[in-house]
Formats: structure tokens, C-alpha cells, sequence
């Protein structure tokens, strides 16, 4: 059997807790004998969501008591600060003493950022850990790298960002020799900002991705690539414009469709169907956001994670500890470095 | 009876040149009788184009000779440079030489920019002009400024093109008081990338714009705002991730709705209704994207462009002709600058 992956779930964060992130990793206990789950928050909350589930695996189960929560608004500085006792900080304490190997919340995505890196800390050589959402395509799905907190970063993030997310397409979601593109304005080599100017040299020499230059963001969503580069200000652009103008255009369907009753009648026949395919360009479907690059992993769910995404999420960071992404990134990140110091010199 | 305006209509440039250029001039002359068109291409083509149309009032209509056609993979300095008998440069010096009023192309893009600038020049004041698309929302359209040429703007660029933005919306597409935001990455006034920290307290300050702070991309087909202010790079990442996605969206329920027999037949039904709706959220019905900030207009279609956006091109420049959009633009843009300056000393 597999090693056995230690996760602790954030209980209090996001809109939907306690009730979906007890169900999603009750699942996901119920689902594979390998994991084991820490359930964060507040302990009466906790064990009363738990007596809905009787046969849940209470053996690979623990709750670990913390009594404070983090609310969406507060500054995530401030915050990770001052709440020691908060399900955030108490369960990424636990993951940088090396007690459980990821975190998984739907909570403040300000504090989980500012706490992956500030209590879980960096894997030697990192400069800046970037969150890694997966966003579907016509087929699949690719990996916009960075959403984080990393807005104006610099030529040689990016390149960082282009290997961790490599290896991430490569041996979490199984995408062989994954396509690592740069986001640009236009196709052609001389086109682009001062930042992605001076990045695509770099990308272009860097051993060990797949680097097929530029990516128009028009073809990131016909799938053009896998692993999509750009500064965190560009991604969250992009990020927060698929949620918009997917629910904008579902909402614009739906109400064509009720526009008269010939059309409403084909309206009921449709839906089935259209629900199906539908789904699969549902972000949600695709687990959590990883904030790549620290010594342990933090998963980031959306604010409305169901129990389903929770349940993806945690078996996400099983299949992270798994292929042991973490020695992989680190191995690969200071290998290549020490290499272009070399070139250089 | 209103002022005549003078359109320029490029016949050699896009991707239907020259058939559906000369459709939409001639569409746009029999519609409304305040418009002369001069059509800039070969001479003989467009002879042959014309005689589809015998009921054109061929006495608001000239043929301008242009030899030369420039493609869309030549680099656009050099092009505007060598090709001086091209439609674009024919086309852009009778607007400099104020024999027309107005220019409208299918073309190259870059041409276009590159050739507004050097040739027309800017309007007194104008730091950079943006190419400001209209794009759909739910339940209308918003200006995108810029999508053009500056990339890594300066904060003083993006106040500009906010107070051209708000004229625009004002006096041609008729929304009073449009609402003016920046895009950014959250909600709250502390975030931003490097720009938009900067520009923002520029955007508060400045008179004369109804500005409502910041704009989260996922808020932007909703329809939060009427003119959406960002540097080039950024809205050409939105306005690209417009096009790629919707047309992923919707070939995704087209395919979902042939799942089976039950979802064929509803198709059927539902396909009237659901054009109609989905047509409302095409780009293409809402004219070109105006260069603003020169000293006449210059408007870029589609490459793709059909003959009603020509024609809604053309009627586009009607309305910014009419009502003095470059007057109100220099004042605008010379009067706050001074306000500005005096206010700072």
C-alpha cells in the first residue's frame, strides 16, 4: 500500500464551513485507506458535523482544537500575527513541524498565503512560492502559475514558477512533458512588456521544460498550453475573468433559452445533457490551488468549496507527498540554478 | 439635417477585404444621408465591388486610389514607413490632411496604431492614445482602455485615458455619468501591483470622471463599470480572454446539447432563441475600437470584421464627429493637466 499522507483540513474557513469541509474529508476517509485527517477548529462544531457520518474511519481521524478564526476581511499579516490560536495558524504549524504534510482551506486566501510562507516557510532556493490554480480548458485542464501574492515579480520568478510548474502538470495531474507557455501579448517573439521581454530568453534556455513561447490569452482556454507563466497581477486578471465571464455567459444562456415556450420547452430537454458538459469547465471540479514551493504543501480551496473540492484537494496533497513533488522542486530549482551561475561566469 | 462627416473606409484590409468592407460602406450610405465615404483600395476591385450595388447613391461615394496593401505579419513601423501608396497610409493622410474626418480599417492592427500616431498625430496635451474596444456585459457594453500599443503605461497615461474613456462612453454610446474603474487585483484600496498604486489616488483625485475605485476582472461582464482603465498589456489580456472564451463556452454547449437523441431535439427548439441572446454578447456588433487622443479619428475593426460592424464602424465616426469628441477631448485633457500642476505647486 501507499505511504500514508497526514492533512490537516481547515474546518472554519470558507462559506460553506463547517458542514463542507467535515463532509469532504469524512469522503475522502471513506474513499482511500492512505490518508489520515486533522480536522482544525472548534471542537463541539466539529464533533457534532462528525455524528452525521457514523461509519467515518474515526482511527485515521483526529480533531485538533483551535478556537480563533481568521474572517476573509482582516489583514492576512496582522492576522497571522495576532490569531496564534486560529484553525490557519494552528494547522500550518502543524505542517512546519513536520506533524501533518499539507494544509487544506477554503478560508482568507491573504492569511493562507501570507502564513504558507511565513510558518511553513520556503524550500532552499525559492525565491517566491507561487499559487498554482488549475483552470479548465476545452479539453483539460492547465496550470496558471501565478495567482498568488506575488504582483511585479521579477524575470527570474517567473522562471522559477515555469519549473515548479512543470513538475507539478507532470507527476500530480499526469500530463507528460506538459507545455510551458509565457502570457503575451501577441505570438511573436518581439511582442510583450518589459517583464516578459526579459523572461522569454530565459525560459527559452532553461533546461528541463517544454517551453513553447507565447501564449495570446485567447488560446488559454482552447488548451494551447499547460502550464500558463505570468506575474500574479496577470494571473488573478485571468483568474477572476473566467469565474466572471463563465457565470455571465451560463446566466446569458439560461435566459435565452426561457425566452419563449418553444424555446423553454427545449430548454428541459437540453439540461441534462448540458449540466454534464457544463461541469467540466467548472473550476471547482479541479480540486484546490497548491502554493508551490514550501517545505510543506498548502492547498487553497475557493471560499465556496464544496465537499467535493475539499475531497479533490485532499487527494491532491496525497498525490503531492506521494511523488514527493516538494525533493523533486528542489532538487530541480538548485540543480538549474547552479547551472546558469555557471554559464554566466 | 446633421453635419456631414467624411469616413475613409480601408477596402484592402482584414479578412473579407474587399467584399465586406465596400457591403458595409454602401449599407452605411443608404441608411443615412449625413455620411460621404471615400473608399481606399484598388481601383479596379473596387469598381467590381460597386457593381453588386447599383441603388448606392454613388454621389457621397469616391474612390480613392491605393496600390499597395499591407499585411498583418509585417512590422508595422517599417510598413507605414516603405508602403506609402498602402490603403492604411493613403487612408491616414487624408484624415492628417483633413480631407476626411474619419478612418476605418480591418487591417493590421499594428499599422493602424503605429500609423495614427506618426501620421494623424496626437491631439495637443495626449501623452499616448489608447485603442479603446467596446466590450458586452450582461446587460450592455463596456470601454476597455487600452488595448493598444502602451504597454507599461505610467500612471499619468492611465488618468488620461480615463478622462478620454469617460467622453467617449458620455457622448457617443450615450451613458451618462459612466462609471470609471481600474482594474486590480482585489477590491480593497491597498492592493495593486506597482501602476495601480499609483494611479489610483490620481484616478480620486481628478475632477470631471465619476470614478468608483477598483475592479476585480470578475466583476467586469457583470457590468460593475462603463469604462475600464488598465495599460495595454492587461486589457489585451482581457479583451483576448473574451474572444478564447466565450468561443470555448459556447462551443461547449453546443457539443453538450448533442449528447444525445432528447438534447438533439431540444437543440432544435432552443437554437432560435439562443442565437439572439448570444448575439448581444458578440463583440463584433459593437463597431471598431477607437485610437482616442487624435487629431481625427481612427477606428480599428475586427480583422474579421463583417459588413455591420463596418457599417457600425462608420456610424461610430458620425457620432464622434458630431459631437466633438476631440474638442472635448483637448479641453478636457488641458484643462485638468494645468488644475493639476497648479495644484501641486
Amino acid at each position: 500500500m501507499s505511504e500514508t499522507v497526514r492533512v490537516v483540513v481547515d474546518v472554519m474557513g470558507g462559506d460553506n464551513a463547517p458542514i463542507e469541509p467535515v463532509k469532504g474529508a469524512v469522503e475522502a476517509l471513506m474513499e482511500r485507506e492512505d490518508i489520515q485527517v486533522f480536522l482544525a477548529g472548534q471542537k463541539e462544531v466539529i464533533e457534532r458535523e462528525l455524528e452525521k457520518y457514523p461509519s467515518c474511519p474515526r482511527e485515521r481521524l483526529e480533531i485538533v482544537s483551535a478556537t480563533e478564526v481568521i474572517e476573509t476581511a482582516e489583514p492576512p499579516v496582522m492576522a497571522i500575527r495576532k490569531k496564534k490560536d486560529s484553525s490557519i495558524v494552528v494547522g500550518l504549524n502543524m505542517v512546519k513541524r513536520q506533524e501533518a504534510d499539507a494544509f487544506v482551506s477554503s478560508g482568507s486566501t491573504g492569511a493562507v498565503l501570507v502564513g504558507g510562507q511565513v510558518l511553513v516557510g520556503r524550500s532552499k532556493g525559492v525565491q517566491r512560492p507561487p499559487l498554482a490554480p488549475l483552470i479548465p480548458t476545452k479539453d483539460g485542464v492547465a496550470l496558471l502559475v501565478d495567482c498568488g501574492a506575488n504582483v511585479d515579480a521579477r524575470a527570474s520568478h517567473l522562471v522559477q514558477f515555469a519549473k515548479m510548474g512543470s513538475i507539478y502538470m507532470e507527476h500530480v495531474v499526469g500530463i507528460k512533458n506538459p507545455r510551458v507557455a509565457i502570457v503575451n501579448n501577441g505570438a511573436e517573439e518581439e511582442k510583450g512588456n518589459a517583464l516578459v521581454k526579459e523572461t522569454f530568453p530565459l525560459l527559452k534556455a532553461c533546461k528541463g521544460i517544454n517551453f513553447i513561447g507565447s501564449i495570446e490569452a485567447r488560446d488559454i482556454p482552447a488548451g494551447y498550453a499547460d502550464v500558463i507563466v505570468c506575474e500574479a497581477f496577470v494571473g488573478n486578471v485571468i483568474l477572476k475573468l473566467y469565474e466572471g465571464l463563465g457565470s455571465t455567459l451560463i446566466s446569458k444562456v439560461k435566459h435565452g433559452m426561457m425566452t419563449n415556450l418553444r424555446s423553454k420547452i427545449g430548454a428541459l430537454l437540453v439540461k441534462p445533457a448540458l449540466k454534464e458538459t457544463l461541469k467540466a469547465f467548472d473550476a471547482s471540479e479541479h480540486g484546490g490551488a497548491p502554493l508551490l514551493g514550501l517545505k510543506g504543501l498548502v492547498v487553497k480551496t475557493h471560499g465556496s468549496a464544496s465537499a467535493v473540492e475539499i475531497k479533490h484537494a485532499i487527494f491532491q496533497c496525497a498525490q503531492f507527498k506521494q511523488q514527493k513533488i516538494n525533493e523533486k522542486i528542489e532538487k530541480y530549482i538548485n540543480e538549474q540554478d547552479t547551472e546558469e551561475v555557471d554559464r554566466k561566469e
